[in-house]
C-alpha cells in the first residue's frame, strides 16, 4: 500500500460538513499531514486525476487544492508532479546563538500588566448598591432610539467610514454648548475629542502629557480607574489624601514628589463626596502652573446635583488653566453607549492633532450623531433634570433609611450630588467583610478601603450607589446591611 | 456710590439668555467679580432683602445664590451676613519652595506623543484609491439595521449597562465559528476578547506581554498603526525587511535585537502583499518560542483572498503557538462599526482576565448583539462571498488599466488579496510628489515610502486602494496618474 494514499482516502469527504467544503476538506486534510509529518518532505502527492475519482471530487477541486498548497509553500509544483516542501520542522525546537532559556509559551503576563490588579468582584449592574450604574430602567429607549434611527436614516453610507478622529463636529458642537451653559468650561469646539468613554480620555491624557517614569498624583481614596489608566502608562502613582471637602495638597508635596498629572474629582469626589473650595482648586490650578503639571478634571457625574445650582468647572475657572476636562455619557445615558469626551487646553491642541490622528479611529457615528440630536433637541437636558429628581429622591430616602435602620455607629459622607453615598463605619466593622456577606443578599455595595492605595483606618466603610437600586427597597436592604455589619464586627 | 453694588446692578438680569436662569447670571457675576479682585476679600454682599428689589427677582433667588456661593467658597456666610472668602489669589503665582521654572500652560506634549509622527496626508474616504476602506456603497445597509432592529428590541435596557470587558458572549462564540471555518484559528470562546477595532486590539496586546524598552519588530515596508501602537506603549521599536512572500528575519536579528513582540501580516503583507510561506511560519513560531517572543498576527483583510481557497491562519499552525491574532470588521463590515477582536493563546487567557477587566469596559452591546446575529444567520459569509466576487473583479480591471495605462516602468507587487494593489516605481519617480499631487485630481493613492521606517530604493510607489473606487473610473485614472508620474519624474 502506499502510506499516502491511505492517509489521503482514509475516510470520506463529506458533503456540508458545517459549511466546509469538499476542496476545503482535502486541503486540510493534506495539511494536517505535512505539519504532522506523516507526509515527509520530498514525497510525491499522487497526480490529481487519480486522486479525484479515488475521492469522488472534481479533478478541478484537487488542482485548486495542489495550487493553494503550492501557494502556502507546502508543496512544490513543477512539470513532473508534487512534492513536500521541507518545513524545516523537527521535534526539538532550534536554539537561536545565544543560549536563550526555553520557554514554551508560558503565561508570561508584562510587570505593567501585573501592576494593574483588581479591586471590586465582578458584580450584575442588577444587583442592589452598585456604584456607578445609573437608573437604566428609567432611560427613555424609544425617543433615543427615534434619534439613532433619523441618524441613521439621514446619514446612511456616508457615515460608515472612519470620520474624524476627534469625533463628529455636530457632536462635538452639542456638547460645547452644554458644557457652557450647564457647567462653566470655555472652550472652542476644537477642544473636545470625543472618546470611548472616559476611561480612552484618561488614557489620551496620558498620552498626550506624561512619559514613563513620571509622577502622577491620584485622589485616595479615589477613581481607580484613574489609577489603572498612569499604570497603563508606566507613571509613578502617588496618593494624596482628600479631606472632606476633596484633594488636601501637603505643602512639601510639590518638591518631594513633584507631580506631571493630578487627577481630581472637584465637584463631587469620588467616592467621599467633598466639593473642593474655590479657594483649593485656585491655589492647585497655581501650583500646577508653577510646577509645569497638567490637571484632569474628571467631572463624572456633577450633572447631578441636589442642592443649589450645579458647582462650575475647574476648567472656565482660570483662562489658560493647565486643566483637562473629561467627561462621560455612561453616567447621564447609558454605560454601554461608551461615549466620552476630553476638553484640552487650547494650547495643547493643535501639537495633539497628529497623535490624536494616528491613535484616535472616530467611528460610532451613526451613536455620536443620535447625540448631537439628542442634545440639540433638548431631550438630554429633560432626561437629566427626570434623573436628577429621580436621584435626590433616591439619596433623601437613601439618607432617611440609613438614619433609621442603619443602628451601627457610623457617619454619611458628602451626598449633595450624584449617585451613591458613602458611609463611613469604626474600623471594628470591616468593609471588606460586610460588602462579601452582602453578595449573598444581592447587594453589592463597594468597600471604601478598596478605594485607597494607603489605606487608613478611617478609610472604612460602604459606598452605596443608589442610581441603579430602587427607593422601595431601602428600608429592607439597609436592615439587612445593619445585620450583616454587627455579625461581621471584630471583637476587640 | 457703593462699588459693589455698582457692579452687582451694572446691568439688568436677563431672562431666558440662552437657558442661563437669572439665578444662575447673578451667580455668575458675584462669582467673576470675586474671581477678577472687583470684590475683594473680607468685602460684604448686600443683604438679601434689598439686592432682590434693585434685581427685580426673588429674594429666595438670591438666598440660594449665596448659598451656592458659600457652599463653593466664594463667601463665608454667618449670621451678620456674608463676606468674600480670601481665595489667596494674587497676580503673581506663589512659587513652591524649590527654584522650579515657571511655566505657564506652554503646549509639552510628551516625549512618547512626540514620537508618533502623522505620515499620511488627511484624505476623505471618497477619495479615490484611498487605501483600507471598503466597498462602503456595497454594505447591506437595511439587512443590517434589521439586525440591529432586533438585537434592540429583544435586549433593550438589559444591555444598557457595562457587560462583559471582554465582549458579549453571544458574538464571541459567532466569532469562533467563523474562524475556525474560514481562518483555520483554533480557540476556545473564552480566548476572543471583543475590542475597539484592531488598534485597541494592538494596544490590549502591548499591555498584556510588554515593558517599556522592550523591542517590537515591525514588518518593513508596514503597517504604521501597528508602530504607533509600539510607540505608545514606549516599545523599541526595530523595522524588519519584507520579500515579495513577506516578513525576512536575518539569522542574526535573534541575538543583535530580541524582540519581546512581533508584528506580522502573514496572510497578506502589508502593503507589499506576499504570502509567508508554511515553513517560514514555522520558522517564525519556533524562533520566537524559544527566545521568549510574542507574535501578533494581524489579519486584517484576508478574508478576500482572490485565488484559491483562503490562507489558514498562523495562529492555528501549531498548537499553544505564542500567537495573538488580531481581526477586525472595518474592512469586513465597516469601519466606523469599531469592532475588532483579538484571540489570546490560552495559556494567557486566565493570568490576563483582571488586567483585561480593568482596563476594558464591553459596551456597544446592541452593536454586538446585532453582530453575532449577522454572522449566525450567514448574512456576513454572503456579505464576505459578495465582496469577494466584487474586488476580485476591481483588482483585475485595476491590473487591466495598469497594464494598459501606466506607462512608466513598474511592478505590480502581490495582489492575490484584499482591497489593494502596490505599484513599484523606479526611484526617478518620487511617489511622495505623485501621491501630493494626485490629490488635484481627488485621488490619495498612498505613497509607499511612508510604508517604511528604514526606507530602501526599493520602496517607492504608489498603494492604490481600489476597495471603495469604482471600477468603471480606473482607465481614466491611471492615465492621470502616469501623466502625473512623468510631470514629476527626477531628471537624472
Amino acid at each position: 500500500m502506499d502510506p499516502i494514499r491511505d492517509v489521503l482516502l482514509d475516510a470520506p469527504l463529506v458533503r456540508d460538513r458545517g459549511g466546509d467544503s469538499l476542496q476545503r476538506q482535502l486541503l486540510n486534510r493534506i495539511r494536517d499531514a505535512i505539519l504532522d509529518g506523516r507526509f515527509p518532505p520530498g514525497c510525491r502527492l499522487p497526480g490529481s486525476r487519480g486522486l479525484a475519482v479515488d475521492l469522488g471530487i472534481s479533478r478541478n477541486s484537487v488542482t485548486a487544492v495542489y495550487e493553494q498548497l503550492g501557494a502556502e509553500g507546502y508543496i512544490e509544483l513543477n512539470r513532473r508532479g508534487t512534492k513536500v516542501a521541507a518545513l524545516g520542522r523537527s521535534r526539538a525546537p532550534t536554539t537561536p546563538g545565544r543560549a536563550a532559556p526555553l520557554r514554551l509559551a508560558l503565561p508570561q503576563l508584562s510587570e505593567r500588566g501585573t501592576r494593574v490588579v483588581s479591586r471590586f468582584a465582578d458584580a450584575a449592574e442588577t444587583l442592589a448598591f452598585k456604584p456607578g450604574v445609573p437608573a437604566l430602567a428609567r432611560f427613555p429607549l424609544s425617543a433615543w432610539k427615534s434619534c439613532f434611527d433619523r441618524a441613521f436614516k439621514t446619514a446612511g453610507v456616508s457615515a460608515l467610514g472612519y470620520g474624524n478622529p476627534a469625533g463628529e463636529a455636530a457632536l462635538r458642537d452639542a456638547i460645547l454648548r452644554h458644557l457652557a451653559v450647564a457647567r462653566g468650561v470655555r472652550c472652542e469646539a476644537g477642544q473636545v475629542v470625543i472618546t470611548e468613554g472616559a476611561q480612552e480620555a484618561l488614557n489620551l491624557c496620558v498620552r498626550l502629557v506624561t512619559n514613563p517614569g513620571d509622577t502622577a498624583w491620584v485622589e485616595d481614596p479615589g477613581y481607580r480607574g484613574a489609577q489603572t489608566a498612569f499604570q497603563c502608562g508606566d507613571l509613578r502613582v502617588e496618593p494624596v489624601r482628600v479631606d472632606s471637602a476633596g484633594l488636601v495638597v501637603p505643602a512639601d508635596a510639590w518638591t518631594a514628589a513633584p507631580p506631571r498629572l493630578i487627577y481630581t474629582t472637584p465637584s463631587h469626589q469620588y467616592p467621599t463626596g467633598g466639593v473642593l473650595p474655590v479657594a483649593r482648586r485656585l491655589a492647585l490650578i497655581r501650583q500646577a502652573q508653577a510646577c509645569g503639571a497638567w490637571i484632569i478634571e474628571d467631572d463624572y457625574d456633577s450633572e447631578f446635583r441636589h442642592t443649589g445650582e450645579l458647582i462650575g468647572a475647574m476648567q472656565g475657572l482660570v483662562p489658560q488653566a493647565p486643566v483637562m476636562y473629561v467627561g462621560t455619557f455612561s453616567k447621564t445615558l447609558f454605560p454601554a453607549l461608551r461615549l466620552g469626551f476630553v476638553v484640552l487646553p487650547q494650547a495643547l491642541t493643535a501639537v495633539a492633532a497628529p497623535l490624536l490622528k494616528e491613535t484616535l479611529r472616530g467611528g460610532h457615528r451613526h451613536e455620536q450623531l443620535a447625540l448631537a440630536e439628542f442634545i440639540d433637541s433638548g431631550q438630554f437636558s429633560r432626561h437629566l433634570g427626570r434623573m436628577r429628581r429621580l436621584y435626590r429622591r433616591r439619596q433623601e430616602l437613601l439618607r432617611a433609611a440609613l438614619a433609621q435602620h442603619l443602628d451601627v455607629p457610623h457617619t454619611v459622607l458628602g451626598g449633595d450630588s450624584g449617585m451613591h453615598l458613602t458611609v463611613r463605619l469604626p474600623p471594628e466593622y470591616p468593609d471588606q467583610a460586610i460588602a462579601e456577606a452582602a453578595r449573598a443578599y444581592d447587594m453589592a455595595p463597594a468597600p471604601l478601603s478598596r478605594f485607597a492605595l494607603r489605606a487608613q483606618p478611617e478609610d472604612n466603610g460602604l459606598v452605596l450607589g443608589y442610581g441603579n437600586t430602587s427607593e422601595s427597597q431601602y428600608p429592607a436592604l439597609v436592615q439587612r446591611l445593619a445585620r450583616l455589619a454587627r455579625a461581621q464586627r471584630l471583637k476587640g
